[in-house]
């Protein structure tokens, strides 16, 4: 299955977020169950003292989880965003920022993912935040694509 | 005290938040512990399906908290997000996005908000995005701005 | 439709939770959508200071928002918990706890309620604990009761 | 400093948290930033399905984290839940259950714990509950702990 391994239906949908494009955001890592978006650090996308906005981490990391999930899935699936909820855990202070999600659980309808940004500065990548994905799988009629669980 | 009443820390706080820009968003309500951000819907802020992204709903409602909480604080005080969980409780399909941000509680260091976004189709306004958020506050010296619970 | 109206599925289910007996927990409000669990507040249910565990608040809240969503629900359906985020905004400090769940959506699938608990002292009720949930429905087959969006 | 790598601030305080004796919950791993607490399933504990309450693991989780903080701590600090957030992943049947907090981030006043649950049933151990907290730290005066981040 040509199209599942190389996961087009994943970087089709990435494409057609107009929200990743007006970030400058690309696919940075693909493969089973885990997305990596990367964005580079510039004032537009600051908050007030010059940090990455959370809800620009959010974003990323939104996108990466769900990205995440559907590469799990047939290529007519879609995921939906049930909830996230993230810690801010340093400010986000750098140049690049990496945003991650892994596929924890992947039930019938429910995923699971795990979400962390990183970011470089000097050289040097660390943790600023880290958090949970709730995600609702609409899988095409049938399918029973194996389910995973930690 | 002019500044406390007119909320100039709030918006001249705002105005540096170079994301706020980007996503062509506004203050479109300002009062004691509630601030209301709104943006147009546009291609440039959704996801695949055409809704507007969960990201930039998180974005709009992070900054509404942080400044419903800065509009209780002190001029020289700062606000930072500990962490925010949002549910997405309908697709976010319409041309015009409020993002609230309302206060709960406020002791000396945490507050936590309540987060809601609402978006307008055909004329009416519907709930699309529910949430909490805690935010520390880094207040100057001294202060003990009378803290505040539901 | 007498079962329905009288919540005799939703009052039948809490008896069978071991859990509700051992924190000496009752139903004090039984209404569409909105539920009510009540428990005397002793050191059995108590942390180091003597408040209420946050996760006893967090028990009693999580019934209370599953039953709400199934006080909505035909009788042969079943919910389940897929996550719950409670922030706790005061120390649980009293004689009698009130958690009340709420259904704000009602879908297809997918249920969100807020969360709150209260604690009587000196006679007086505040808040302690308030949240989020977000409810998985097992509906009968063919289904379709009337959906709800706040 | 006998009393720190004893832990013992750590284990008194556990035995004065009256929710974890009614529960029959007792400590099965301390060590620098991650404790293990454990219990048996039982009826009393249960929800409606006959699996172990959400709330339960909500609680036991709690403690997990907050001692996890607290054994990074000096011996007169206190630790108090800001928040947490759980996703409950599978239906949490089984014979014994392990709640593990691990302490991820460690400020000067912001600690955030990841927190997981795992149930035996038939001799297997599985996750059945996943999620994240934050603890809010009251060190004694002075007090500059080492700080940690993942």
């Amino acid at each position: 299955m040509r199209s599942r391994t190389n996961f087009s239906h994943v970087r089709k949908s990435f494409r057609t977020q107009g929200i990743m494009k007006l970030l400058g955001a690309h696919i940075s890592q693909l493969s089973k169950g885990i997305v990596e978006i990367s964005a580079k650090s510039r004032q537009e996308l600051s908050q007030q003292d010059g940090f990455v906005h959370a809800g620009v981490l959010a974003t990323l990391l939104d996108s990466a989880g769900g990205y995440a999930t559907l590469s799990l899935l047939p290529p007519d699936s879609r995921v939906l965003t049930v909830e996230f909820k993230i810690n801010f855990t340093r400010p986000a202070l750098g140049d690049t920022v990496h945003a991650r999600g892994r596929v924890r659980t992947l039930g019938s309808r429910i995923a699971v993912c795990e979400l962390e940004a990183t970011i470089r500065r000097n050289g040097k990548w660390r943790s600023c935040a880290w958090g949970s994905q709730t995600i609702f799988c609409l899988r095409p009629e049938g399918d029973r694509t194996k389910e995973k669980r930690d």
